[in-house]
């Protein structure tokens, strides 16, 4: 882990790149964050996904508080350099802090939206929040 | 089609949103690009995939130049509401401009980055460039 930063465009996105997380598994796509430099080093070091929060500002490593960790089984880089893709094993069966598998719950039908999948937890009873 | 605009955040990365490609079939992740509201009322009207392409500044019709279109088989929505995941059936079988299948051909294999996929189409005999 050395010189990705020159490998790795993280400065089209000002200093991140976005990220695609799919399960290895099943092949369902579950997510999409950001990783900076030091998330994307840290995620190499220690075979779990840690992105970058933009609303928090800070590393979020992914399953600190769900306990639902993804362990990375490969990182893939776009044609451009400027994307992401992980393939992980989702621990607990839930990437979506709502509950489900995948955050891509909902799908367009028509003129709405139709959710497509059930909950795997209850986000009350797993976060402390009021949300 | 009426009030999209409303229920998909374009704002938070100005006026578009992430758009994740996927292969209906196989589940591979083919690429990542961006949809304006134009771009995204374009890709429900017609049943293929509309981007924005931010480097040339205007709508991209994938396909147009290779004949590659991505024929739509289903639009989903995160949970944030500002990120999409389109599945396609993949015309030509390749997604990216190299000429490969996916986008993410290349992994991360210790401190290198490793081709993992061979190319479906020659860039320079499909596409007009000196590239």
């Amino acid at each position: 882990m050395s010189n990705w930063e020159k490998v790795i465009d993280f400065d089209k996105a000002g200093g991140m790149v976005p990220v695609i997380t799919q399960d290895e598994a099943t092949g369902e796509v579950l997510m999409m964050a950001y990783m900076n430099h030091e998330a994307f080093a840290e995620t190499l070091r220690t075979g779990r996904a840690c992105y970058f929060s933009r609303s928090r500002n800070r590393l979020w490593r992914k399953g600190e508080e769900s306990g639902n960790v993804q362990e990375v089984r490969g990182v893939y880089v776009d044609c451009d350099a400027d994307t992401l893709l992980l393939k992980v094993r989702q621990t607990g069966g839930a990437a979506c802090h709502e509950g489900y598998p995948s955050c891509f719950f909902r799908r367009v039908a028509d003129d709405k939206l139709q959710v497509i999948a059930g909950r795997v937890f209850d986000p009350r009873q797993v976060y402390n929040t009021n949300a």
